[in-house]
């Protein structure tokens, strides 16, 4: 499995690492494991703003998901690349956190996670498989509809 | 201390590996850590629904957590079995995270955890004493009262 | 750089390791990882009571949010006493996760979080630098404005 190629047959072009909005960086390496910051989602530069169970459907914070999903392995090639490596150096993605703007009823967090998730499961194959929660937050960082963190190991 | 004997005393039964709701897997071992992903509680094999603060007490989520606890448990021997280990070879119970389905004006979280991270002391003595952290989130996927995710180390 | 005399020169006196309000304990080793328990953020010895968008503004609660810096620093230091270190054998702060008490509304959560992060960089230089999540939650224990989990690396 060469996730290098399966990113090009998925017509996916890896996006540079976003600048954190805030006083953090976008990745640490400890080890042989790599802790992702919490990305959120994004559109057209700006964040992707919406709140599900409010004005915004399951499919399209799905789709949020995926893209949160591209951006994370952008960063992750970076971080891969800060240490001679690149993504087919990835042993293993293991851990997301997916937290999805919610109302107080609003029950399909997994659903929407699983943009995230099944990119990882294309690009990764087997190593793409992972541990992972999913759940309703209050609000997000300048008003996401999802933001998600990433654990792997080199 | 003998984990497997402790849960005999306890009259514990081990569930077995739960099958995730959406994309992802159980437990991911990177080292000598075990990720578990966050399991939500359950009662005769569906959602246990609630949120506190609204139409469940501290103590009922307690059993529920107590009851993730041991769905938690289930999943970690599956994952100690897959690399020819049992529960007994756990080495430290590393770190809880508690998500408590919350209204906006509950405050006991910690309390509705307790019944997880009491059933670790149970279970492991002192290589059940745990870092954790616990809050209150807007929903939980398919409405579950509680949602708890855990890392060990073997 | 040194850890300790930074906290001096920032006239930081670092706290005893407070007593965890539930059944667990305030940091956990694995290997080189130390993995401290979200502390919540507190006031004259309770919880510092607040929410974000609704009784509490942003610069409060970083305020509030450096202020369980330092508590995290004073459990740190602990951590690194009770295998005969200290505060600078610390090789990394690798990951803060910051919990903001929100309203649905509420959106800077990472502005808030920047107390934390900053007092990091403040004491530590480089070695500061961490992967970063943060969000809005719809409460925490006790009604603490603020609750902030971290790893570290010795």
């Amino acid at each position: 499995m060469n996730a290098l190629s399966q990113l090009e047959s998925l017509n996916i072009t890896l996006p540079p690492v976003a600048t954190p909005a805030a006083a953090y960086v976008p990745f640490a390496i400890s080890g042989n494991m790599i802790f992702l910051s919490g990305h959120i989602a994004k559109q057209a530069g700006a964040a992707w703003v919406g709140k599900l169970g409010e004005n915004m459907t399951t499919e399209e914070a799905k789709t949020a998901a995926r893209a949160v999903g591209i951006d994370l392995l952008g960063t992750l090639q970076a971080a891969c690349q800060s240490i001679g490596k690149d993504l087919n150096s990835v042993k293993r993605i293991v851990k997301l956190m997916g937290l999805v703007n919610s109302t107080p009823s609003y029950t399909e967090q997994h659903l929407v996670t699983n943009g995230c998730s099944e990119l990882m499961a294309q690009v990764f194959a087997e190593k793409g498989s992972h541990a992972r929660s999913a759940f309703g937050v209050a609000q997000l960082p300048m008003g996401a509809c999802v933001e998600i963190e990433m654990i792997a190991e080199i």
